[in-house]
């Protein structure tokens, strides 16, 4: 019995994109439904550090009529696994580096054993994507063709390449104090997009923005967006954290990720914890519009989804600002691991390895 | 930066017994003095599966005064890690797999990066050893020549070795319904000890009794152990598994692990969730024996430790049957961990690999 290790050129060869996100789609649908196993995040906070690590174990059981038809997964499916994570913010200048570093156990649910160990930081990036891609799927106007990105650091490249499968962008506009970033990222994708940096409001007036940066004190006002905007806010992570202006989130349709998660540490924490925006200002969770129980975006969704007896029509639906408010959830770096193992399997990547010494 | 693959066994052959006794007991004197983070377990349980899987964090930050002269370790020192590890009870029958395997992942606290990979099964085995080595240290009679084990399974064999460093063991009794893991264990350790197999009550009479086993009901009534026998209670893992009669509990000094985990899954938690076995019942935790708050055993190790003020003398202590309720803490394993990952990293054994892409 071999460990798959899949190292990050493993992981970003073998996480193709239109499959993770349908995978996170099926998590956001197991999720919702009661079909995943997700205990909160365990912190381990270390101030003498500047950093912590956080435990994100997860099970998910996904229904066949969640899975796309154009993938692999024709059927259901099950998974489990644990990604241990750290946020060290002054690594890069200190230590040369990342913030973030993540690695995943992947596991059969069925008998323990760790099918694969991965690097959690490409997977990280891939599955964050993924889950702006589910949202914007359902919350963007049909016809986007433009996409907004504020913060052109590492998370902003699998931004463009998620929501490129689910809308088709044609224009990108890319925003950050960092020339050299942007400059980076105009590269990268130059021969795909009509991609040029700008303002964050140029940004913001794109059919999607998605705002990707560490930023404590909002960045992004209400005039900054256009009228049907759908924003991705994937910045925030941690209590005192947020992208967008308190004014911003009370005219705009919020979906969260998780309640809890965003509550405590996503883009609505502060707002919330002052108690200037409640319960009663989130529209719901992601889940509920993939399994149908809540109306995405006027025409974005209505007949796809919704295997449910409630599913709802296109009729009934969202107009205006939308914000997608992302935490980053343990079941869709489970779903992810899923579709790098199995691909990686299928292509004999990686290096097999008797970690736990059972061919003896 | 790579991240270094210990297989199960470069764990074994790196797992220095004497080191691994000392840094779990560092770790227990960390914990006791609030120098640990150790977030409760986080259970994924998949009845449908007849099994779970646990995750279990951990930070310890150990004191030069807590680490023995005779270590590696001089100066104090600090880990991090998490021990992803399932339990499926129907491995062994159905699918010739081990109930138990568990994968550890080791990471440096200060920088987050994960520092090694490790096979968590053979780690938990002689974590759990040292564990009971810790105990006996402090609980059994000084001059205890005689070691009785309940249970030949897979975790005996890191009892007699533990114990074995911390008492002149010369005469083992093991008992077991199983001959032939009888004669494998006599087999394996009959060239340095003078050990037979025997009835429950011929191993409840040695100087120190381990029961390792996955029984529901109590297979040790109070007249299976001798006066004063100490009793490592390493078995019970699970609400609902004891291996001691109700009336030995009551009669013995209980010393446990930590008392959220032995009052939900420990030896006590039977009684204890039945209202007849009390916190009045509890002697205390084993850490505050190590750091030398409460008194161990007569004799056993007043003089050796206390650095605390409030440091108990040879004198008063305890006598009598002892029990230590094992339950099993991340901190053990994390503690157990760096002792591998260090000899491993000075002997150039292990796998490096670059996981994370951080060499690219």
């Amino acid at each position: 019995m071999q460990t798959l290790l899949l190292n990050a050129d493993d992981v970003d060869e073998n996480a193709r994109t239109d499959r993770v996100i349908e995978a996170v789609r099926g998590a956001f649908a197991a999720y919702e439904r009661g079909d995943a196993i997700m205990p909160a995040k365990s912190y381990v906070d270390l101030p003498e550090y500047d950093g912590d690590f956080r435990s994100m174990p997860a099970y998910l059981d996904v229904r066949e009529a969640d899975t796309a038809e154009s993938t692999a997964d024709g059927g259901g499916w099950d998974a489990a696994g644990v990604k241990w994570v750290n946020a060290h913010p002054s690594n890069p200048a200190d230590r040369d580096l990342p913030t973030v570093m993540g690695t995943m156990i992947y596991s059969d649910p069925e008998t323990g054993f760790p099918l694969a160990i991965l690097d959690g930081t490409t997977l990280t990036m891939k599955r964050t994507g993924a889950a702006a891609a589910v949202a914007t799927d359902h919350l963007a106007v049909p016809d986007a063709t433009s996409l907004g990105i504020v913060g052109a650091g590492v998370q902003s490249y699998t931004q463009l390449e998620a929501i490129a499968e689910v809308r088709d962008i044609e224009e990108v506009v890319v925003s950050d104090l960092d020339e050299e970033r942007v400059a980076a990222f105009v590269d990268a994708f130059g021969d795909r997009f009509d991609v040029r940096g700008g303002s964050v409001a140029e940004a913001g007036h794109c059919d999607v923005l998605s705002t990707v940066t560490p930023v404590e004190d909002p960045i992004v006002d209400p005039d900054d967006v256009g009228a049907h905007t759908h924003v991705n806010a994937m910045g925030a992570d941690a209590a005192g954290k947020h992208e967008l202006a308190d004014e911003l989130l009370a005219d705009a349709a919020i979906v969260i990720d998780d309640r809890e998660q965003c509550t405590h540490s996503g883009e609505i924490n502060v707002p919330y914890a002052a108690g200037t925006l409640t319960d009663d200002d989130i529209y719901g969770e992601l889940g509920a519009i993939v399994v149908g129980r809540l109306a995405g975006r006027v025409g974005a969704d209505g007949e796809r989804r919704g295997d449910d007896g409630d599913e709802t029509s296109a009729d009934d639906g969202l107009t205006g600002v939308t914000v997608f408010d992302s935490t980053g959830l343990a079941i869709q770096d489970v779903a992810a691991a899923r579709v790098v193992y199995a691909q990686a399997d299928d292509n004999d990547n990686g290096y097999p390895f008797d970690l736990l010494g059972l061919d003896g």
